[in-house]
């Protein structure tokens, strides 16, 4: 990134290089962009160029930048009551409770209030090993699910690895991915049924009454937006009841209304035992996080005391936010919205991209969740860059887009569209246009000795 | 508590019940106070009945409830960015990160921001693993850092027994602590000197090559406020030194003037080389935590990624809120009427309350941050309540505070005092006056069959 040339962000700039440690980064490697103005779908740098954010930042800003309602929400909670301990009880924090608790599956009563995706993680866990009396818990490779201890060891993506110390009791299985398969197959179908058949399997050789959870991404996000085959988490439904083990759907990232459904579990119908979420339960404007708990759980805590909690459960601003987001979210029909631009607007026009740039293996996902998995050989389907790092390729690709003013998600060889669920047609018009031209720069780095001709690229994501 | 009178006070009480899953509890049992209203050092509950509120909720509220300028610069923070993700840089971010880093030793130019103190504590050990590329971690009994999975599992209160799942690695010792010594001390410097054998002689038969780090709060908070002999921190930072062991101060609890100073550790001049923060950076109103990182391990980062990290890394809200709260403790020199106020008003006051009440078997402290620890026998130093759990007792105890409107912090047996940084003198006489009432109920517990005489009640803290 240049250096800003006004004074206000070059100094901001240094003191960003100086003073703050970085999440996921080398810190001298680090040249962070600097925001200075956000407002829906657009953020601005610095020197005042504009930028789509088809990032959602982290995939959070699900109402976009700067909502009106729900910056005034926080500014007059701000001037009300800012905060209060976990132990009594506050209006924000309960309205914020009902309002989730009303838009999960019913039997879903009580909500446990976090900071973020990570602790929400964590406490699922420990309510599903307490609930159970039983320790193990198993998770899947090409799984995020946050950075603390628990969390990071459930992850199954190679961020795990330097932070492998002695987990004992997680058990990584294959989930289903038609496009990468790891089952042979040639169906969906068949994806579904080795996938499921290779999870029981591992459960039983692990011994099925170890097991306290199976945590899982209802459609993976980080590792490449991934929804599950028809019939695919009612499987896991069905081998949690066999063996007395609770489902835990991880909806931090796809829950409030990124896949144009309120709870992606809703498309597909399936009912975990607990749910965790954060990111667009208020947009991100105030972290919060939380988990869903179905009544045998919640009641299960009834006499016996929940051995867990933090400083700032159910922060009233956060929770304020969230309130705002929620109802917001309810008056402008942001999720319809969000469906509908998935259906017409980006899925039709990523296939048509797809078809246009041999770098673009797959596309997949619905909603205001796409990903484009770039490959450097069509045929063979090898990634534009190695998995767990970055290259060239995807760097050129990336610095296309940003140069033409689009920020897009990334994760190694590909690229993620989720932009805010009221982005409008014309916004999502102008980021297809940017990206069709930045493909140009992936396409460049296809083998065209390649022999053979690839499969037509597949367009996957609205369940059947 | 009485369920509120009023329609509204009512309606948030229901909606609590029915919808939040409440922190370390039994949610059946629970009948929390519904706050609407907090002020400076008072709180408000929904029938307007006022409470001083000597807890800082969770001793965090270290500028008391709704600092004009913190809630402004909040406001304005929120009409201007509420959010951005942590790989951009942000004012608000930098800003922050460069006044926490110049309130800590030299040395310490950077920060890594988390969402509270457990994340912080997460960070700081992951970084010591990595940087030592070793594994162990030794912590202390009597200590509370949080409940993710990597906190609570070095944390040393009960709390941890229900989470204590295949934690291999943490190795915990006893502290300092006379009044309950367990080295069979009877001088301040004979329970230093034998603390001091315990931890390196535990680290010698554990393997001194095997530890990352040693974690321990500056002065023990939530399980007593229990300043460490002079010299006891000195001699860590040397057995540290000679074992090339990473040493975090967990300044959680005691950062940000709670003890006087800026941190606790400037109270002893040692220097660590990881400092844990969240609490008082900000009084709680946004949710923020973080490490302080010295050179060499910020260093150690500098090509190699730092493998941790999380959606709200240096949340633009909860910084602006840090510098806002920063500035105005320097401004309105809040962490030396702190310090006033623990040797002028809390430590004598409390001196003469301990003198009249047998219950009070000693009190400790320095700053707005004081701890009775009530005992059933002064002889025998029997606490009021057992470990791990409360009674009768300590519950009437309580009760008769919080009927004559005062809030304390409440662990086991203990009554701690942690009022705002800015309380008035007039405030804590007022606090004062009905803790002296509402010990009698604690009197008339203590056995009066206990032959002998106490020893004298003791005043510990200010460090030499
Ligand atoms: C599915 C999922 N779970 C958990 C997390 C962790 O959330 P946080 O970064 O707020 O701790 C993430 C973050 O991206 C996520 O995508
Ligand atoms: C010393 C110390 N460390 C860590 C924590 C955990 O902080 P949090 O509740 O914000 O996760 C606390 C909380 O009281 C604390 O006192």
């Amino acid at each position: 990134m240049p250096i800003p040339e006004s004074a206000e962000g070059r100094r901001i700039y240094e003191e960003d290089r100086a003073h703050v440690f970085h999440s996921w980064s080398a810190q001298n490697a680090l040249d962070p962009l600097v925001i200075t103005r956000t407002e829906g779908s657009r953020v601005w740098d610095a020197d005042g160029k504009g930028y789509l954010d088809f990032s959602s930042q982290l995939v959070f800003t699900n109402l976009g930048h700067q909502h009106p309602r729900v910056v005034e929400a926080i500014r007059d909670q701000a001037a009300a009551l800012c905060t209060i301990a976990p132990a009594h009880a506050n209006g924000a924090r309960s309205e914020a409770a009902r309002l989730v608790a009303e838009r999960l599956p019913d039997g879903f009563d009580k909500v446990f209030f976090t900071n973020g995706g990570a602790e929400a993680v964590e406490n699922a866990i420990r309510m599903a090993r307490l609930y159970t009396g039983r320790y193990k818990v198993l998770s899947f490779f090409r799984g995020y699910h946050g950075a603390t201890q628990q969390a990071i060891n459930v992850t199954g993506d190679h961020r795990r690895w330097p932070n492998d110390y002695g987990a004992s009791g997680v058990v990584h299985v294959h989930g289903p991915f038609l496009y990468r398969t790891q089952f042979h197959a040639t169906t969906e179908d068949e994806e579904r049924d080795r996938a499921l058949e290779h999870l029981e399997s591992t459960i039983r050789f692990e011994d099925p009454d170890a097991f306290a959870a199976i945590i899982v991404e209802t459609i993976p996000g980080t590792a490449g937006v991934m929804p599950p085959p028809p019939g695919y988490l009612q499987g896991v439904r069905e081998i949690c009841d066999r063996y007395g083990i609770v489902m835990i759907l991880d909806e931090v990232m796809v829950g409030f209304g990124r896949t144009g459904a309120w709870f992606a579990l809703d498309n597909y119908g399936v009912v975990p035992d607990l749910v965790t979420f954060a990111k667009g339960v208020n947009s991100g404007y105030v972290p919060l996080g939380g988990v869903g708990i179905s009544r045998p759980i919640a009641e299960f805590f009834g006499d016996r005391p929940y051995p867990g909690g933090l400083t700032y459960s159910g922060h009233p601003l956060a929770c304020a936010a969230a309130v705002a987001t929620i109802k917001a979210m309810v008056d402008e029909r942001a999720v319809e919205h969000a469906a509908r631009l998935g259906e017409e607007i980006l899925a039709p026009g990523l296939a048509r991209i797809a078809a246009r740039h041999p770098s673009v293996g797959e596309v997949r996902g619905l909603g205001a969740f796409f990903a484009l998995d770039l490959v450097k050989n069509p045929v063979t389907r090898e990634e534009l860059s190695p998995y767990g790092s970055s290259n060239a390729a995807i760097g050129a690709v990336l610095a296309a887009c940003r140069d033409d003013g689009l920020l897009v998600f990334n994760n190694y060889h590909r690229i993620h569209l989720a932009p805010p669920l009221n982005t409008t047609e014309e916004e999502v018009r102008e980021a297809l246009a940017i990206l069709d031209r930045a493909l140009e720069v992936a396409d460049s780095y296809v083998e065209t000795s390649a022999g053979g001709t690839r499969d037509e690229p597949v367009l996957e994501g609205v369940p059947a």
